[in-house]
């Protein structure tokens, strides 16, 4: 069972899309945050400030990238990188479990 | 923003009801676990192993603990207890973000 270890947890949740979203944040010793996260089956838009990679550990989604005309499928065990400031569409099939990392510059 | 400090956390959720109950499981130094979950407005009932504190941290639901005939109003701040190996129903009526604790004898 992966675990991160020595971290630092906010206990309160971050919470979007009346609670079909949400999410905590875990900061590493380094400073660095990722946030684990759940969303239900749904239709999503979210902006980005630094660029992210959404790592899925369940679930199914479609998702559009900014710049893109196609939809492409991600399940348990892929991955996508989404630019800095930008903007990307999700259609989440089957519940998802997430890791979102932050990469700053 | 209060954070849990120097825990290990499990990466994988657990998940609960098709995705309207799930939980991330973290683990302090001297080996205790709490989870941190979301509710999304629905009824539940669960059952219980260990003894739990359940720490309501946002939302509101309503509680039918065992052995009770009276429902229970819980808010963001309130906390109540569970016995071991008891089984308890809830009515979550706002979408509750939770930290619950495990009371192992």
């Amino acid at each position: 069972m992966e675990q991160f270890e020595k971290v630092s947890i906010v206990k309160k949740a971050n919470v979007y899309f009346e609670g079909k979203v949400t999410s905590r944040t875990v900061i590493f010793a380094d400073g660095s945050k990722k946030t684990l996260g759940i969303m239900l089956p749904g239709e999503y838009e979210f902006g980005t400030a630094a660029a992210e990679i959404m790592e899925i550990l369940a679930g199914e989604m479609i998702v559009l990238l900014p710049g893109q005309s196609d939809w492409l499928t991600y399940k348990a065990g892929d991955s996508f990188q989404v630019p800095a400031e930008s903007r990307f569409k999700l259609k989440v099939l089957l519940v998802a479990d997430y890791c979102c990392s932050y990469i700053e510059n």
